[in-house]
């Protein structure tokens, strides 16, 4: 135990060679935005012009979100793009975001990799560094991120939104993840795709790096009712999404959006492992009627796939999944448990 | 490892008996503000008129900035004063904050007390929780909490301000966190105080339980050139300031304000011990000579003690620290490096 309370990311002109200088070194090319300062404060500015600031934080612990042995790039992109992906479904533009880093150790061979694939995102993302503080940590390694996205004022798109008679939509396809981290721990999906390599290699990617749907974030704020991303399971999200606006949801099992490798796996695994597993990092939201062409037009715009895959109903109840014949599907596992 | 990305700090109405919504039960007494959402959704809302955000982060870790034996009432509380103190001695008014926990387990016997002093130190500091995230961790139990605050347009304190002719200014007093940690370990300290209970006590105490200055956050605002909280040691903290603002200082050792506790203990431990070993979240500022009255003035009103220890100077070589006699005193150690 030690008296000191963190290494800011804050380079020290006095003593460049020093540790923490060595650390800020690596992250002061993220640091874009005036408000980080050039990482010399230990605060950042964010300015408003009067629109709101929408702050999400999402924490990736290795051992429990990803490998030891995973790829330090793959782990800084899945670290920022969880957040992207939070703003996204918020309607949000992103801002910046500040990053906590609990380190063991601050080997170049881990820090160089993950601070050039987080610079990367920070482009591709239009989302800079404004801050952050390492410390050192005997156990497992752990990123935190809180990220920052604008909204005019009173227009962020929240869970309580929804209404009977809007559609449920979700972007891109769903359950993929689930199904890479299956390959990656030897599970039914390796057994079934052995020999397909690239249908692995492509849910491993998947699991791995999240692509967080910036693009339809302005499609999502002009037409939706209520939004999430899909983290923990779309079956349980939306359940999430239909108790915080206090209705229900009707939903068709075989409209759920599949990629190719998950539809030659899916008989093998069971729907419920794709519906239920998380990782997805989707947009799920609730559209009026009135607005779904708009929608869908914002949507193809974007370059963003989105399916309707059922309808907001009235009650309380937790959302109904049905068959292509039209009988309930029971899912016994909505979505994952975290203690 | 799980395909999962932690659990919000969010309610689930439809699970209210599930592991989320049971820490979220905990939390949710702490997310009075609006833009909290009541912890329904995955993202918070931080309203502006057009003012700043200052943003800030900071983390602790179990075992390198507390001990595991430590009472979770005065982790919970140095977790968020610390950032508290970050935005005090930027002149920021505090708007709430975001919470990570990273938990082995969700044990009631350490998440109340956690959660109700907390809960405090959110009506003390009229700062809110607006969200988070927990992650369950097989490691150290980790907090990272991102704080905000609000300052006038452009208006934020920062650290490259100072101008020859400043004074340097610090609040309360110096050095007793590190004596305190001193204590606690059994080090020279214990010795020294050994039967005075009193002194240790309160040494602990300012090790354990951060006094961030906020009351004195809009003397700083209106009339400090730079500022910063001591939180690496105060020779450090000002070299950083100095070398942030392209000037030196020249500081009078016997200036440095010492508590009762202090001063008894400084000969044996040394002066270097005090004014390098950290923790004291004490204010650091430079204010322009004819500043000086209207913010000792400002400090009396806020009720927050404030000392002059020295000027600032032209050049760029690293503070000079001499004592009663105008000799230089050479400091070894300026702060805590981190790994």
């Amino acid at each position: 135990m030690t008296a000191e309370n963190g290494a800011r990311l804050v380079a020290d002109p006095h003593n460049p060679s020093g540790e923490d200088s060595l650390i800020a070194r690596y992250f002061k090319p993220l640091a874009t935005d005036p408000g980080a300062l050039g990482l010399v404060d230990d605060a950042a500015v964010l300015a408003s012009s009067g629109e709101d600031i929408v702050v999400t934080t999402d924490a990736v612990v290795e051992g429990v979100h990803y490998l030891a042995t995973d790829p330090p790039d793959t782990i800084a992109r899945k670290a920022l793009r969880v957040n992207l992906s939070d703003l996204a479904a918020k309607g949000a533009t992103p801002a910046g975001f500040v990053l906590t880093l609990a380190l063991r150790s601050k080997e170049d061979s881990w820090l160089r990799p993950f601070a050039d694939a987080l610079g990367e995102d920070v482009r591709t993302f239009a989302c800079p560094l404004l801050g952050g503080d390492t410390v050192s940590t005997p156990g497992p390694q752990m990123i935190s991120i809180t990220a920052f996205g604008r909204v005019p004022k009173g227009r962020m798109v929240g869970r309580t939104g929804a209404r009977p008679g809007d559609l449920v939509f979700v972007t891109g396809t769903i359950g993929d993840a689930a199904l890479g981290l299956d390959v990656l721990t030897g599970g039914v999906t390796a057994d079934v795709l052995k020999g397909d390599r690239i249908a692995q290699d492509y849910l491993l990617d998947r699991y791995r790096v999240p692509r967080p749907r910036n693009a339809l974030a302005a499609a999502v704020l002009a037409h939706a009712s209520a939004a999430m991303d899909v983290s923990d399971g779309l079956a349980g999200d939306l359940a999430k999404l239909c108790a915080a606006s206090g209705v229900s949801a009707s939903v068709e099992v075989h409209r759920v959006p599949l990629s190719q490798a998950a539809a030659a796996a899916v008989s093998a695994v069971g729907l419920e492992k794709l519906v239920s597993g998380g990782d997805d990092y989707e947009i799920l939201c609730a559209v009026p009627e009135a607005h779904c062409d708009d929608f869908a037009r914002g949507a193809d715009q974007a370059g963003v796939p989105v399916t309707a895959i059922g309808t907001v109903v009235a009650g309380l109840q937790a959302p109904r999944w049905t068959d292509a014949q039209g009988r309930e599907v029971v899912l016994n596992r909505l979505s994952y448990s975290h203690f």
